[in-house]
């Protein structure tokens, strides 16, 4: 039950060889080394040739899917095994589970990329070749990979440049200054904006209620995003800001509970549903600054998507799971950075949608968030600790020092 | 712009008589006390009367608001204000919005109890009398009730038995010992089935990965617990460890990470889509234990709601959130406790429909989702700050402790 | 088993009232209410007289106590029960142990205020009148105050003014606008600095961590704090910041981890020692500014207490903490106000030495650090949950505007 | 500027290769492989060499420094440079500060192994050869290794049995059962015992305050533990909650707050001051169980390290922070195992004492403090977050499952 494995690139410096190896040896199996050469310099790639000896079958099956999760790949290629569906959202046994990382299939008889990547899907063989599905969306009679001997995966190589995402990436600790990372992000933040590249934001009520919606209302008014995903009381929350002046009934100015208590969330619906939508009471001129003024009135794709837990919903939340998550996947195809803002919630939903290979920041005061994230499969999500409402402001004055025509009207 | 106020019951021991007149100080009114008869002995109400000094109308208006909320109501009664709306899912601008406690409206000469008590719900006048309603369910037409002077709220009191719920209320401490609460839940526990009260549990997937599921499905089985409220996570993860013997990958025998890795669950969403639900899954045999096997075997009421950051879902969770949460207001409806376990989105969207007198505990590793739940108006919940594997299995070992006949299968 | 108990003041709007008629129903005791009068506005005291009914003479005995901590005391007074202490640093059994806030014995027919409040201290009768002591301080036959028969507390009363004390207190929430907290702490800080009022700063190394040394400094330099209470650890990794230009080895304007590593703070510690004292190197014109610098070259009374996870420590480290806690004491003697910025450890010990009435505001993180610092008695503290590094630069920013001709040299 | 290197050993699943090249690339110097021959099976080293190339003098100084603690050394060997204290308590500026990791020093033309490994220290030559020492300790006149160029580090190598330790370490989730590592720990106890090698615990009060003080009194009492290191506040509450039946004033059994509130550690302490001591009182019949009567009674190393925070301290209680650490540094040499159950602050100051070859498994309720921890150095700790008196009660029942003849007298 031998089989031999080979894996190319940077596995060195990116961690994966011991990766390679150690997951061989916890298996239970074993492994002897048939060539390594190592790449001379940092940018001279390494090639690696293996024996993998298994006790069993089982071992062997189990062994090789891991491995090549870390990027190794059989030597003796063979044809992507292929089975057809044989129910609606439902697919064979050994079904071939993705990764957020880059992945090839060997498909008559050369490497094929997969398209629309992201954790957690199926692999079906389309006519325009190898494609990531949902479970839920594969149909009875779909081509669907098995197996995972003819994949090819390729996990994120460290960024060669010292950037912020090289040094902070797995880092989460909330005693280090925040200063440097938000003069890094603010910097990608214009390089996005110059080069025309999508930036997504995932945000959570806490923005509002730590002072931070005015800095965020900013960024989308500059141009400097371009997609917002939420759920609904993100949006109840910056229209009761923004109408009555209280943030889960606190006066945003005096810090004071006010009169209304905190039921004001409800008299913001209230209204809302009143004019029938954001949008209409955008038009009648009800609402005329905050987030969600920003995003709809510059027709900034968005996406409310309603919970459990929600009052309202807004109309223009989404209330079906299905329609939401199918319209958080159009909002952030393409995206080159995401930043997340405190909402665990959203930020796990989003992560479960990225490749590995878009910048992800996410910002919360709790740690705990930012390691569930990672827990979750967005392994390059960089996590800073910090109260968000001083982080959105930070971020706000520095991109606008850079370009301080867009700061006008900054509040 | 004087009015004067009236407030009778347990004013002193409830902590309801500072509140009463700090409210006043805060917001810059005054108050001259007319009678104040405070009940002699424990066992008897205090009577309140007194003159509110306000400055402007709007002060008054606001402040009779909270008063309203705090037990007072005005000396001379008069008939609810009631409008119609003119919009279905809207009201009008100055409608009365719900608190979780017992609340009557003055209508027709008396004062009348308000049906389906709930949190930020509206009260709509129907051929029944009053009811609560959701701010989406208002059709037009309908009789809103309007401002606040003819509502009389009652704030919970405290209980007067010096059980676990009157003294340790409010604390949230992991530093407490929590065998006290263990036992005392149990008792609970054991009392609600001999009187055939209803029990209701909201369980996240820590659950699971804590090693608490067998213990929950042992609750379920011995007919202390009569509904599930979760999430579409919950199901899976229980499954997964019932069928693969894992909890997000890990071996729950040995600890150790599987072969098939983080993607087992996964796994357990397809068997279960090839049979085509749980239900399907059980009778066909391929599912013979855990939580979801002991709930839809035994057709306890559940539902799970489904969220963004969901796999699949199972084909038993309701993914749209409009239907989740009539569904979970239907399962929570007349319960008299609810145990809430790990999970702060669907604890915080329960504790949203539950009136302020059913008892409620809420068990979590981690202190902030205490305290969120309380802040989010479910002021009444008990917190225990634990790991909520040993809580589990420590309170199904009392509970079956007082009933061993019942104890032949625990895992 | 009877006895009568008188309680005047605010024992309304404090909430005092309900506490008092609580603790006698845990207890398991009776009262019967003999009068009551209540002010009949905000600014009149109120009147409780009662009687209290015990079971037995132990029931009595330990309800006295807690009724004398909220504010009771016997109606007819009798004369303190004194003992002579028998051994060096120990009472007899039935010794009352104080609380923080301020007290009075009836001694000599008349009430007497106790010295120096604490708590967790016992009460010595001295030629000046009653004293505060700690039990190692107490020597053999010091006439030591036992039983709390003739005690008399003065709970603190909510301050009146609608200041951010008055409706924050008690708060501890990662969720609201902190902006308002420091527009009036930095009020608060001007009116001290006028007045020629005491302010105290307790501080640990996450303030340098963060990025808030220079910050802090500046307050020191302006004149606004007259204190330092702290660990070894915030002067190491404040001297590091200056010296190296690193915090824990990140370079503090990179964020890049630099050459030396983290073992930086050793080379800190090794420069001060070859000079001889922190004192000696700023001296010699190595130090020129930071924390340590302002306080040190500006005599700012202040103490670094050592700690057991301590490296070095410093020379002017207190490593005897019985020394460190006299000093500490002594430093924050007379201070109207005191700050704590990230240092669970340092902020508890200084909280058990300061009366209740002291204005204390702690600034974390960590939201547990709040709760902890209030579990353990200082529940006067107002607990901020915040990124410490951005709110020192906003308080310092706002501190400033208000006095700009002294923000010279910020950093 | 360049320089060669060799490192020897189980480089690759190690993860040590990855790190050598990236910090290379990360400090902006440039490395060529000169020969690298991987281990062919996973028992067999591998051996690297390498020509750094720096651009100048100081990169190439701060580099080796980083790679001699990563376990490289130059190929070149020279003897160790030596320079002589001019001070008491200082060193020379270039002095090599010790990590915790095994050391050799090249000396008198051999690799010679350091003494007394601990992180945070300098190395002495004496007569016996290289000794870690603490900078306060070091001497003038001392002979201190300079430089890093004649160290060789041997960072830990993965542990190759698939143990608990080689793949939880790093990992800290509450999500996670943690019966398994009860399982392991409970195994490792007891083949600590029987080979005879030392295991330490660190403990903090809420071992008592959460049940776990009986199950602690077990472990002593059964011959698992050879050490206790902890501050003066576990000793207190211990001894309240064996003399008063309460811990922090709750009582144990009911969970209520007791007559004698929360001062009841103040009487504990007063108990004790009578007797003039812990063993005093264990002598005159006065404490009869609990932690500290077993190991007080069973002449048990341990040391109560005081704080800042104390109340008292007990007589035995160490106030000097000086003897703390050297009484603690005492204790813990030669342990093979040490468990850290809830104290931070001793948790941290035992870590800095810990060569990284011995077994550090730290039990708390909160993340951060494991964070932390591994933070400040101790990386090999191996991180359990769960509620620490549950946890003590299971891994005092597994231990004692295995061994039930020492079960009789467990509370």
């Amino acid at each position: 039950m031998n089989r031999r494995f080979v894996s190319d690139g940077h596995l060195v410096d990116s961690g994966i060889l011991p990766k390679i190896l150690n997951v061989i040896i916890q298996e239970g199996a074993e492994y002897r080394i048939v060539a390594f050469k190592i790449g001379q310099t940092n940018l001279q790639p390494s090639h690696l040739e293996f024996e993998l000896l298994c006790d069993s079958d089982e071992q062997l099956f189990s062994l090789t899917k891991k491995l090549v999760q870390l990027g190794c790949y059989e030597k003796t290629l063979s044809e992507g095994l292929i089975r057809r569906s044989e129910i609606d959202g439902a697919v064979p046994d050994d079904f071939y589970s993705t990764t957020n990382h880059r992945t090839e299939v060997y498909l008559d008889g050369r490497w094929q990329e997969v398209a629309n990547q992201r954790m957690d899907g199926v692999i079906v063989i389309t006519d325009r070749g190898p494609e990531c599905r949902l479970l839920r969306d594969v149909r009875k009679g779909d081509r669907v990979l098995c197996s995972s001997e003819s994949v090819r995966v390729f996990p994120p190589e460290r960024d060669r440049q010292s950037d912020i995402f090289s040094f902070m990436t797995g880092e989460v600790s909330s005693e280090r200054s925040v200063d440097v990372a938000v003069a890094e992000i603010a910097e990608d933040l214009a390089e996005h904006r110059a080069a025309g590249r999508k930036v997504v934001v995932v945000a959570g009520p806490v923005v509002v209620h730590t002072g931070g919606g005015g800095a965020l209302g900013d960024l989308f008014r500059g141009g400097y995003v371009q997609g917002l995903l939420a759920g609904n009381a993100l949006a109840v929350h910056d229209i009761e800001s923004v109408l009555l002046g209280t943030s889960l009934g606190v006066d945003m100015k005096t810090g004071r509970p006010t009169h209304e208590g905190h039921r004001n969330h409800l008299r913001a619906i209230n209204t809302v549903a009143t004019y029938g939508s954001i949008a209409a009471a955008i038009e009648a001129g009800a609402l005329t600054r905050g987030i969600m003024y920003e995003v709809v009135s510059r027709r900034i794709p968005y996406c409310l998507a309603a919970s459990i837990r929600d009052d309202g919903p807004l109309p223009e939340a989404e209330t079906d799971m299905i329609k939401a998550q199918a319209r958080y996947a159009e909002i952030v195809k393409g995206a080159t950075m995401v930043l997340m803002f405190s909402s665990m919630l959203h930020s796990i939903g989003t992560g479960n949608m990225l490749p590995s290979w878009v910048r992800t920041v996410c910002v919360d005061i709790n740690p705990a968030v930012v390691t569930k994230l990672a827990d979750r499969g967005s392994s390059q999500a960089l996590g800073i600790v910090s109260d968000v409402g001083f982080f959105l402001r930070a971020l706000r004055d520095q991109v606008f020092r850079g370009a301080p025509e867009k700061a006008e009207s900054r509040s």
